[in-house]
């Protein structure tokens, strides 16, 4: 399994992701899933993957190779809206490859979360599902999820807002991972954070956050800690 | 969909559940899933279902109809461990009876939250799978959840301690369940809440949350209210 979260926020993107590939308990690897695409001064497109590890990193592959080619390519097209397209067929195209033979037996479907800003647009992100179509994030609901994101849901329903700013918007995707690592062997370090700001167009602050970054561990305590105060001084039921 | 926790602390037992049943998001109801049997200064069991509503009703029913016959039946056992079979066993009838024809398409599985205390005995709780076996609670993991369980494991993860009392208890359970009401619309108000004191051998406080208690409204707004709280007081990533 994996766990991918994105956000649209007023101020720019962040993209966070786990980095754990597992087929069951006794096979797990770690691949990275925060994929960058980038034209300097120009372009930054940012892909996050979850689901079969096959699928998705063909998907990748392919868009790479083809970025020097004469067909649509990430760097050819000029919005983002293509570039979501482009990851939807190019997924599709790998499915229609390599499930053919498939009995149903095997889940050879991935999602994924494409965003980024190509001059002349406002940044912007979206939803690929495994059948290649996709959403768009608008302001209402400003973050994504793949893979395993059911606990870490709760926190980005209470904290996550479009104006929220972007270090706390990476903060929060940091808790909601530290949750779902809590929950869920098949989630776990390192993790990519890439924080984007509007308009600037360079390569984002990428971080990675191994298990040995003591910063993210006083986090995740500091978090553990003010969950359990808060707990403490709820009010009692009066029944 | 429902959500159903239940612990085994050091002075009791805590039961929770909701009460919405749905087949599609166009056609939900209202049924309970804690089901008490009781026979007063002697014994006290409590049924938490989830999972297919034909086979839970059919299996509740049963359980109650052969309380006076010649069959083993939950009076009549001296144990919570024979409980938890006699629960086992009659789902397993059950799913015999109705899923013969089924080719797959149906999911007729149910699980069941089995716990409470019989003279003699400490109080119990036991998970019942679908298959019909089962698992006992131990003091390092003294909850049990069945249904919609990932939105509110991370709360009880953290809070639940085998010696935290059972009004705390109760509390979290709540908490839990606001937490997965807010997550996921296929569980919803009325909550039934029951608390049991070791040893007490009576029915327990039970408690029927309805939508206009304010008491788990403030609750619950006091709990976002406390999330939001600690986390503006997390420490900065030093990236």
């Amino acid at each position: 399994m994996t766990y991918c979260v994105a956000m649209a926020l007023q101020d720019g993107l962040v993209f966070a992701a786990d980095s754990r590939t597992n087929a069951g308990v006794d096979q797990i690897a770690t691949y990275r899933k925060l994929h960058k695409f980038r034209v300097d001064d120009e372009r930054l497109i940012v892909i996050l993957s979850a689901g079969n590890l096959a699928t998705t990193q063909s998907v990748v592959s392919l868009l790479q190779m083809r970025l020097n080619s004469d067909r649509k390519h990430l760097f050819g097209v000029s919005s983002m809206y293509d570039v979501a397209t482009l990851v939807g067929s190019t997924s599709r195209e790998v499915l229609k490859r390599d499930a053919g033979l498939n009995q149903g037996t095997v889940d050879f479907g991935s999602s994924f979360i494409v965003g980024g800003q190509i001059r002349g647009e406002q940044p912007r992100l979206f939803l690929v599902y495994p059948e290649g179509n996709f959403i768009e994030c608008t302001p209402d609901t400003p973050y994504f999820q793949i893979g395993e994101n059911k606990y870490g849901k709760p926190i980005l329903d209470r904290v996550v807002q479009y104006d929220l700013p972007l270090k706390q918007g990476a903060k929060c995707a940091l808790i909601s991972l530290d949750s779902t690592i809590r929950s869920n062997l098949s989630v776990g370090l390192p993790l990519d954070v890439l924080i984007y700001e509007r308009d600037s167009f360079g390569g984002g602050r990428h971080h990675d956050v191994t298990s040995d970054n003591d910063s993210f561990r006083s986090l995740g305590d500091a978090w553990s800690q003010g969950l359990r105060e808060a707990f403490a001084k709820l009010p009692d039921m009066e029944w």
